[in-house]
């Protein structure tokens, strides 16, 4: 039997947060800081794993942000899981657990909203409208909260990646934003707290959606084309894996999520479907077909 | 005649702030900010004075915000006189003057922007709907670039002042708000860069709009209203006066800008007028009258 790590201490104020950082900081330590929804997954303590080799100590957070989902959305039903949570940081090195309740974080009164343009348009953009919002607002309260060294955000929810990016720099906040690269089940299904939306079969089926964006993102790799015959083939072996829906199959420039027709520098092939009451989302790099 | 003081530095870039600011820092000191849009007078002097009373070191800064200014509006002819400034600030005891370019501050692709409810609303957020959003953008980039531990304001723009605490507030910045009293000219004409604007039979006529709302606000705290017809003699006093018009005399409770319709807490009376070229906006006080 293995030992039980000691679990990691949780403070729910940002008074709280703030005492302890400070007096990790006083003794010359850095600091990670990785902001999740909870519901932690192999993905999410890769992001811990992560911050602990890139900092002294790592903070993470679990909020259930409610600016981020439309009233239609799965706020109230999103899966929660705090106590196995803790157990699961704890076996990832993680040093702290920032939980702060919902009145902690929109007090009464609350009025500021940040809203980003460009990489946020489009995409998860354009079916999620609330979504980038609400992301921008709460990860910017995180980072005023922690001001830590490094936040560490997935590669799997690779457009919020870049918009994170772009509020950060636009704002001048003091902080390093580090992406980790998506971490897959065996069958290629990126690892998502969304999953476990998904019935034994359908959980079969969901492994489509990376397959299709590996085989078009080959395709482009090679040469293949033209674009839109290779998203299209894309999106038909989606629906035919047992998909729903499929909201996009987008190639995009890798940095600024530009649309483009042709793969001269890094892009990315970004989806996002629909399955049973799952929404999935997705995405590989493609790499520029080498040079003749 | 009196000996020159030395001018303080100037810095342009976010890095060469931050440096200074990071020398100080090690040395112990503490730091105030001071924004500004330049064109500076006796009011930002006591800004600037307030401000070192408070810290050991002073930060002043010039930018004038493109982004809070609609497109019909004195953007272009916002007056300007650096050097001026920068021997003045000397006087004033500002260790730094932070300058940066249009470029510096919104460089190709910029595509963020804070948006406030609730206290930006009506007032001057009715009749200049861009400004705050800008404000709010600039101010938090200001802060995030210096991370001071006071930023200083002036009580002249009294809704822009509550507007800068909430978001501080709501995006846990951590630095202390503090708003510093109006300054007047013996007139009791409120300071301000746009008094530049005026003639000087306007600059005769402008000091009526400071004395509509004293008037006004002493008849409030005596008990005397109904409020309406207080402040509607307020209006026609500054229309007499020789204003071309009236955009707002407004009571309001002094922390939350809520609308009131008698005094029984801490309120102030807001006014914004047009003369000439100018539109001047002004504040007071109104101390609830003692119970009896």
């Amino acid at each position: 039997m293995s030992q039980a790590l000691p679990l990691p201490p949780v403070v729910r104020s940002v008074a709280a947060l703030r005492a302890q950082l400070a007096e990790w900081r006083r003794a010359g330590d850095d600091i990670a800081l990785v902001p999740t929804m909870g519901y932690l997954h192999q993905g999410h303590m890769a992001l811990v794993r992560y911050g602990k080799a890139t900092c002294r100590r790592v903070c993470a957070t679990l909020f259930v942000n409610p600016a981020q989902f439309a009233p239609t959305e799965d706020f109230q039903t999103y899966p929660r899981d705090e106590a196995g949570d803790r157990a699961k940081l704890a076996q990832a090195g993680c040093d702290l657990l920032y939980a702060p309740t919902t009145e902690e974080m929109y007090p009464e009164g609350f009025a500021t909203r940040i809203t980003v343009t460009g990489v946020a348009e489009g995409l998860c953009g354009a079916f999620r409208p609330q979504m980038f919002g609400g992301v921008a607002t709460v990860v910017t309260k995180l980072l005023n909260q922690a001001s830590p060294d490094v936040a560490v955000f997935g590669e799997k929810d690779y457009q919020q990646l870049l918009v994170i990016r772009r509020f950060v720099r636009d704002l001048d906040l003091p902080v390093r934003i580090d992406g980790a690269p998506t971490v897959r089940e065996p069958s290629g299904l990126a690892m998502s707290s969304r999953n476990a939306y998904l019935s034994a079969e359908q959980r079969a089926q969901a492994p489509e959606l990376f397959a299709a964006l590996t085989a078009a993102a080959e395709s482009l790799a090679r040469g293949g084309g033209p674009v839109e015959a290779v998203l299209g083939a894309a999106r038909q072996r989606i629906v035919a894996a047992g998909f729903a829906s499929v909201d996009y199959v987008e190639l995009r420039d890798a940095e600024t999520l530009a649309t483009i027709d042709r793969v001269v520098r890094p892009a990315r092939l970004l989806a996002a479907a629909r399955i049973g009451p799952a929404r999935l989302i997705d995405n590989v790099a493609v790499v520029p077909p080498a040079a003749v």
